[in-house]
């Protein structure tokens, strides 16, 4: 098995981009990841994307995106796993390269979410759900991810008014991030109060607790590791040291506890052990803050806090920029947007910016080891990456 | 890089499964391979799948179909080139197991295609083509494949009433395969009086020139040579020794050559060097026989008969089941169906078994090395793949 490297990444800049189609978002971070790597040429090519036939009446990805990139005949891959398939177009072009087909390998992520109205994107992003048990019977995901926050706030007997307390912090926080992230949807501070009196969505989540929809595109290149002690001197080599993936009942109702996300801590704990690492020796993660809930059970299953603790965390700012545990320093889905196929490969890009130390107004001191988690459907399926600074 | 053995295949029967969904064919079919591998767990699973979202309202089927395969927690993923759905499930699975991630790997393809009415079905199927420059001008699939065969028919200089004879050989000559395959959506003898004088399609294809739409699922257990020889021996050990993949313009417009499947072409260069045989020793192939001048283009590409000689091979008996170069034994997707993610997991399914001696009425007499060519669209993506028997 070859080690693989980290020596490209890019990203446009998210939102509502009406003037722009799905292949020219990917496009368009596909060349600003290949240029980042400083190469012309890619060998072959994976692309994580949930429902580009739903949002825009495409599918053969695989093909359309290898052909708009001037790079036919190489092979090229689309795949799905929900909201985790930027994570698993990670983990796929990663088996590529460490089992040796290919040297130069993009794994991009791209979602044009926009293109239909508001109702068209809830019915897409619900077919994440079971339909059949979920869907048909009405459960969108601000409700599937609410009953998870309930079951929460129930479970560990914590007040109501402290609870929405902690979420709003989550919410805040990511926004804050997002600030100084030039590429995120919304450059917007947010403050507890306007977290906590938003609109109602599904009690308890509000608003502001809710990733957006949003129109973009990452790339990043691999390479094996000894190529790019050849010939990537560009930047700071980063390593794929662990990588994991794992799945859950589709369905909510079938789990026994709506709170423990099972598929999460299971892919972190295979790529923990591939890695040879512990929670404690990571220094920054991009999670998937879907939802405000999300973040706090995230962190726990990943074993950062312990179970019904990740709420505090977020509260006393141990997961700020300057915290101890730095969180979604990108402004995570919350402020930097959810173009759900995109957003695993963002993650990635994200962490290679900090290790590299070229991560402009929210540069973390010299981190060396992040950590990646990319859930599809409320926690169906997960895929977990840790990378390191060589 | 690990020698990968397939020790499992099923198949569900294929047609109008009214009463049936998605998950339940998938399931169905992936219990028949684990039954016929005497397998009760697997480690991953890959499913091929092209749109789910369209049919049947539903993504994310890595959750789904491990969830209800009873086989969460493992790792799970869909992925999607079009038609090429279940040839990029099959080699995914093979890239795991040649890397050594897992051991026992299911491999697996469904379409649920009439759940949705004629109109919603030829939507679906077309977002396989460039939906912008394509699609929304109108060209459907039969409509670009007529294209092709237009081409063809001009470029070789064969009258029109030979062409449409050869084409008719093709659909003949399949649905008499088919009816030896129990599997197969049609049981239904052609003559070529019945295929010329069918309904006009798009001239020359006629309504027996096209794969039907239909509601299917294979799947195939993949796991090391080296185990397989120790822990798998009720069947013969089948090796996969070569694959390919590659991909073309997605817009048939964009080729210098319309008749020339340029993708199909350099995969199954890379497999044949990979595999290091030659189309010679290939002793039988389950081809992209989407429209019957698909298989002959094929067939060229595939290097079995010089460019402007596929027609003539079919019309002379020689792709026929006691021909030289037996092509679509199974029925291919004309006869047997084409549930689009599924077909290319069926086709493993079938060299597998012939290779094993295991096909019944239509088995052929020994026969040591086959090829599976699946393609996506008009040719924009092709995996191929060739399997030996030990």
């Amino acid at each position: 098995m070859r080690e693989v490297a980290v020596v490209g990444v890019g990203v446009n800049k998210w939102g509502e981009l009406w003037e722009k189609s799905l292949r020219d978002i990917f496009v368009e971070a596909a060349l600003k990841a290949m240029d980042d790597a400083d190469v012309s040429k890619i060998d072959a090519l994976y692309v994580g994307c949930m429902a580009p036939g739903l949002f825009v009446g495409q599918e053969h990805l695989a093909s359309l995106l290898a052909d708009y990139l001037g790079q036919c005949p190489i092979p090229a891959a689309r795949v799905e796993s929900a909201c985790a398939s930027g994570g698993l177009a990670f983990r796929t072009a990663w088996m590529d390269v460490a089992l040796g087909l290919h040297d130069i390998v993009l794994a991009g992520g791209v979602e044009k979410m926009l293109d239909v109205d508001g109702g068209g994107a809830t019915y897409a992003l619900a077919t994440a759900a079971d339909q059949e048990w979920e869907g048909y019977n009405g459960a969108t995901f601000p409700g599937l991810y609410a009953m998870i926050a309930n079951a929460y706030q129930k479970k560990y007997r914590i007040s109501y008014d402290k609870f929405r307390d902690q979420l709003a912090h989550v919410a805040v926080k990511n926004h804050d991030n997002g600030l100084l992230n030039p590429n995120a949807q919304y450059h917007m501070k947010l403050t507890l109060d306007a977290v906590k009196n938003a609109t109602m969505v599904a009690d308890p989540l509000r608003l502001f607790d809710c990733s957006p929809i949003t129109d973009g595109a990452a790339s990043v290149i691999l390479c094996p590791v000894e190529i790019a002690k050849k010939k990537f001197r560009k930047h700071k080599i980063i390593e794929v040291i662990g990588t994991g993936a794992a799945t859950d009942t589709i369905a909510l109702h079938d789990r026994e506890d709506f709170t423990y996300l099972k598929a999460t801590e299971i892919a972190a704990q295979q790529a923990y052990k591939m890695a040879n690492v512990f929670p404690k020796d990571i220094d920054l993660a991009e999670v998937h803050d879907c939802f405000t809930i999300a973040e706090i059970c995230v962190t726990e299953a990943l074993g950062f806090f312990k179970p019904g603790k990740g709420g505090e965390a977020a509260a006393s700012g141990v997961t700020a920029l300057d915290g101890k545990m730095p969180i979604n320093t990108s402004g995570g889905l919350k402020s930097k947007g959810h173009p759900v196929g995109a957003t695993g490969i963002a993650q990635i890009v994200e962490l290679t910016e900090q290790l590299r130390g070229e991560a402009g107004k929210r540069q973390l001191k010299d981190p060396r080891v992040g950590l990646a988690q990319n859930m599809g459907g409320s926690g169906g399926s997960t895929i977990v990456h840790i990378l390191k600074s060589l």
